[in-house]
């Protein structure tokens, strides 16, 4: 059995809740209220404009996302926060199709978060130039790989079910046809194992608010290879991310490596938040939050299968398949995770009959996890998710 | 004489301080602390991910949006905050390229702040359909307006110079010629009277942490006008703006009207600091903040032209040309500006000569004019501006 971590403390868990959501909206680290507090009163408040350069408010999304990047196998300037994960998705496929001019199509599965289909549906479509998305089956991707093929668009952990991709195996056979590979690290960052450098990955987005617990609307990410950067023509051509923002000069002149990569002012209210919520993996190593996280998702996989027949899991039983986020489907799941919430247990609810919960090691320990299994088994005997109040949902899906 | 404000106790204010450039960050509202304290502490911490409903967090991007509405004549729900100016350009610029489609121009002025022209710029060559970026002196606008332009794209107030288009005018004069309209309000909101509807604007964006005081990094804001709206396809189709973004369907379906100006997850502590900034101009009329604004302005302009022959002013004379900043050329600005923040009055440089200074009523009265202008007027007749520390800026530009 690995070791527990000390880090439970540094966060802010309200009482009586026993939180599995941790993939959707970490909680609150309790340095963030100081960060932000100081953030606002002594560099805003006193320092006012000039805290952009004397509290190295602009460095900031760089010098955040180099100590990131140590999470995610990223050596230091490949990664840059800001915008929100959709608008780096954007970006990411927007500069591989550039890459990669002549190809025409965007490949990714059925399984990605929409926001990444959405995003690249609609940049081919802005394009113009015959560029389309294609999906296919999570296990069809690597067959479907072919030299047609401009950018592989994968979410590493599918959102639902948390099913992972082999992101070594798959971004070795894109690049044998020539494919630029955009990996979204949603439910990767801060859960499981990544080593964007090892794997040669070419471009990797994510956001920071699920299982970094960096607060709601915090910074996203963008990763890229560092041979690729300099041949990036941004297609966003924010201020920020030229090569001297301050010089306003008329013509855009794209910065050096990843700055740009920048588009706007970033959130500098959020940053202070992700910078107390990183501290919390100070010393830490990915490797030991994986394994713990697959000893504690086994004995929740364990204790809610053997009571609850009902309960068909929906994650793969194999971890090096599953990322950090255990399901089971349920056709009356909306109601079941209603009920669960109601008993102080939260996880949620993903169309059309996903319960899903998030195993979160820097916060969660077997106590947690057998409480959470003994509320579903609870939920369950009971039918509490038969109510009326949550009847509702089942008309509409 | 017209009345003063009693708003200069709501904001935090540094000892010492005679702060005239809330036109590029707006101090510290006082309330903001509570506000942002209060978000983390009993949304974020207690609530966790229920506060997207229990708090309202995922509809203020609008009903904060509808708050600020009325600073800028716009009708509730016709705009929403998020992301940053840049990419709030960037979707109404690609917009309206969409709903003109054939024409091929998109016309600006040379004095735009970059950011927009970069984005367009950006826009046009990623659409690669002969759209492009054309920019003329600010008082040719009026004479470029042809049959060929799709786009005009025009920052009311000039960032420099203070120096203000104006918008029924000239919007009038566009849709004479079947142009549809974008004006970026960053130094409008919150420091002239704008009428969006009477004007009939048919796109705006802008920035909240100018003269709205929300804070750094604070979301940016768009507005369309209402029966435009359900025309547009989105060219950045997040999530958000999706009709039902929790159907998490395979295909993207725009929202209800302003909804699918939205694209990802907003930057929920930044909105509750600029929920607190809003607060400060509850009871007032911009038409009063102007009528101040124009005072002091005058007042400034009158006693530094008084003692300073080397400064001359950059922006119009004639206060209906003249947005809520005044500036001054002067070679050696750039360390004329770092010895006045040395002395404790701030104000900012921008390239390659302008000293400018912001004049905002809610906090600013004619003791803190006429500080600023003595301390010009001491730095001036003492040439600090010459430092040596201050040189090498003289040898960049």
């Amino acid at each position: 059995m690995s070791g527990h971590f000390n880090t439970r403390e540094l966060f802010h868990l309200p009482n009586n809740i026993t939180y599995l959501d941790g993939n959707s909206l970490g909680p609150l680290p309790k340095k963030a209220l100081q960060g932000v507090e100081k953030r606002m009163r002594e560099e805003w408040g006193e320092m006012l404009i000039t805290a952009w350069n004397k509290a190295g408010w602009m460095g900031e999304p760089v010098t955040l996302a180099n100590r990131l990047g140590r999470l995610i196998g990223a050596r230091t300037d490949t990664t840059v926060l800001g915008d929100t994960l959709s608008i780096k998705v954007f970006q990411a496929v927007s500069a591989g199709l550039h890459l990669n001019k002549g190809r025409k199509k965007i490949l990714s599965d059925t399984g990605n978060f929409p926001t990444d289909l959405y995003m690249a549906d609609g940049l081919a479509k802005l394009s113009g130039q015959g560029q389309h998305l294609v999906t296919v089956e999570p296990q069809e991707v690597e067959n479907a790989l072919d030299e047609d093929v401009a950018v592989l668009m994968l979410t590493h952990v599918d959102y639902r079910t948390g099913r992972m991709h082999d992101m070594a195996d798959l971004t070795e056979k894109a690049h044998e046809k020539g494919i630029i590979t955009v990996w979204d690290l949603a439910h990767s960052a801060g859960a499981v194992e990544v080593d964007l450098s090892g794997c040669n990955a070419d471009f990797a987005v994510g956001c920071t608010y699920k299982f970094l617990n960096a607060g709601p609307g915090a910074p996203a990410f963008i990763y890229v290879r560092p041979d690729l950067v300099s041949k990036i023509e941004p297609a966003l051509c924010g201020w920020l991310g030229h090569a001297a923002p301050f010089e306003f000069e008329p013509q855009y002149r794209p910065g050096l490596d990843i700055e740009r990569m920048r588009v706007g002012t970033p959130s500098v209210l959020q940053m202070a938040s992700l910078s107390a919520a990183l501290d919390a993996f100070d010393g830490i190593e990915m490797k030991d939050v994986r394994a713990r996280a697959i000893e504690l998702g086994g004995l929740f996989i364990d204790l809610v299968e053997r009571d609850n027949p009902d309960l068909k899991l929906a994650s793969p039983r194999d971890t090096h398949k599953r990322g950090s986020q255990v399901s089971f489907h349920f056709e009356h799941g909306y109601g079941a995770i209603q009920a669960l919430i109601e008993r102080g247990v939260i996880g949620d609810f993903r169309a059309p009959d996903i319960m899903r919960f998030g195993i979160t090691p820097l916060y969660l320990d077997e106590v947690d996890i057998e409480h959470a299994a003994s509320q579903i088994t609870a939920v369950m005997s009971t039918q509490e998710w038969a109510d009326a109040r949550w009847q509702h949902r089942a008309r509409v899906t």
